[in-house]
C-alpha cells in the first residue's frame, strides 16, 4: 500500500527534527525516514550547485527506502535546491520556505514581516522573494542570528546568554514595528518562548516547521496517500556523529529514538 | 633564491590568521601564501580520511605557488593529517599541536595542564597523547568550548556574553588547579584577555600560534632558508566568502589585506 510507505525528510543536520516533531504531532500515523547530513553541515556557506548535488544524493538514498513523498526540512536546501529538483521527481516534494511565507502573508495586518534566519538564508533574500510574489506591498525586515544555532545545539534554550543575544537580534524587529515574525531557521522554534517573551503577545510568530506539516498533510490528502491510522515507524540516518544526534533528538522529540544509523553518501 | 619563496599556511577558515599574525610579528620579512578552506569548514566534524584528502589538495595548491615550507595552522588538520602527509613531502612542514604542547610541558610546575579546544580536538585526545609522550606524569584536563568560535567570528571579543560563557568553560580548569592552559584552537588567542582575567596572573597561558611561529623560525634557520631581510608579500586565498574573510583578517592582522582571492579545490 502506497499509504504505508514512509515520508522522506532531510536536513543538513539536527534542525529538521523540529519538522519531524510537527509531523509526529499533526500526522501521527505516518511512517518517516529522516536523513541528517551531519558530516557536511553547515549548508549555509556552500554554493548553490553543491547544495543541489548533496540534495540529489540524499533523495537518491531516501528513495532506496521507497518513500512516497519528500520534505526538505532545511531553509538553505529549500531555497537552493527545491526548484532545481522538483521537476524531475515523480513523487511529491515540499520545502519549508513557502508554507511559512504563505502563513505570514495571511497573518500580517500592518504589512510588516520580520525574518530571522542564518546568514545564508537572510543573504539569499528567499523569503523576501516569495513574500513579494504573494503581495508586493509587504515590507520585509531580515535579521541574521548566527549565534542561535550554536546556542541551541549547546542546549542553552532557557539561559541568560541566549536571552541577551536574542534581545540584541530582536531589537531591529521591534524598531521596525513588525507584527509578524518568521522563525526562518529550523532551530529557532526551540527558542520560541524566549522570542515570544521579548517580542510580546501582539506579534504573530510563524513556525515554518508547523506550516510545513500542515501543507504536507494537505498534499498527501490531495494525492490520496495520507496514512490515517496505524502505528508509525521512525527511522533516522546521519552521515556523522550518531550519538550526538540521538541525544539531541531525544531532547526535543515526543518519541524515544532508539538509534540513528550512520550512512556515507558520495 | 629559495629564501625568497613564500611559506604556505593553511587552515579550515579564518582561525589560522592568528598564526599569520605571529609570523608577521616574529618572521617579519617572510613572504606568505595563506589558504583558508572556508567552503568546507568546519573540519572538526569530518573523518580523518577526509581531512587528509582536503589537506593534500590544499598542499598541492600551495605548491603551485612554489612555497618553501608548509604550516598547518589548524588544530584538527594538525592532529589528523600531519603524520600522514609529512613523510611523502620534500619540503619542511609543521603543525600547531606539538609546538604548543612542548612549551606547556616546559612551563608547568605542578604538572597539571589544561586544554581548551573544539569538541573534535578535545575528543581526539591529541594534546594528551603528545604531552604524555613528553612526560607521562603530566595530568591533562580537557574542556571543549563549542561557543568560542562562533562568538569570536561574530566579533564579540570583549562582551558580557563571552565573559559569561568563558566563566562556565573555565570553571573545570580552576577546579582542577591547572597552572598551565593551552589555547588549543586557533581562534582562542583572540579571547586571551578574557581568559587571563578569569584564570588570574598565576596561570601560564600557552598560545600554540606563538609557539608555532617560534618553531617555524628555528626550522627555517636550520634548513638555511630563513629570509632575514626585505619587504614581505602576503597572499590570501579562500574557497568561499572572500568579503567576510577579508573583514575578519583586517580586524586582527597588523597589515592591511588588499584582497582575498577565491579558489575552488576538488
Amino acid at each position: 500500500m502506497l499509504k504505508d510507505a514512509p515520508i522522506g525528510v532531510f536536513d543538513s543536520g539536527v534542525g529538521g527534527l523540529t519538522v519531524i516533531r510537527e509531523i509526529i504531532r499533526q500526522l501521527p500515523s505516518e511512517n518517516v525516514v529522516y536523513f541528517g547530513d551531519t558530516a557536511r553541515l553547515p549548508y549555509g556557506s556552500k554554493s548553490k550547485d553543491t547544495i543541489i548535488s548533496y540534495s540529489k544524493q540524499i533523495i537518491h538514498f531516501l528513495r532506496t527506502k521507497h518513500v512516497k513523498a519528500i520534505v526538505i526540512a532545511c531553509n538553505t536546501a529549500s531555497a537552493c535546491a527545491l526548484d532545481a529538483i522538483a521537476p524531475s521527481l515523480d513523487i511529491p516534494i515540499i520545502g519549508v520556505v513557502r508554507p511559512g511565507a504563505v502563513m505570514a502573508a495571511k497573518a500580517t495586518v500592518n504589512g510588516k514581516i520580520g525574518i530571522l534566519g542564518t546568514e545564508s538564508t537572510i543573504g539569499s533574500d528567499i523569503y523576501t522573494t516569495v513574500l513579494h510574489d504573494l503581495n508586493p506591498g509587504i515590507t520585509v525586515v531580515g535579521k541574521a542570528c548566527p549565534l542561535f544555532v550554536p546556542l541551541v545545539e549547546e542546549g542553552l534554550l532557557n539561559d541568560p546568554v541566549t536571552d541577551e543575544m536574542a534581545a540584541r537580534y530582536l531589537k531591529a524587529m521591534k524598531d521596525a514595528d513588525v507584527d509578524t515574525l518568521i522563525l526562518g531557521c529550523t532551530h529557532y522554534p526551540l527558542l520560541r518562548s524566549t522570542i515570544r517573551r521579548l517580542m510580546g503577545e501582539g506579534v504573530n510568530l510563524i513556525n515554518p516547521a508547523y506550516e510545513t506539516a500542515v501543507s504536507l498533510r494537505e498534499m498527501l490528502l490531495a494525492e490520496n496517500i495520507y496514512r490515517v491510522e496505524g502505528k508509525p515507524a521512525y527511522q533516522f540516518y546521519v552521515s556523522d556523529g550518531t550519538e550526538k544526534f540521538s541525544a539531541f533528538a531525544n531532547s526535543i522529540l515526543p518519541v524515544k529514538l532508539k538509534e540513528a544509523r550512520l550512512v556515507t553518501l558520495e
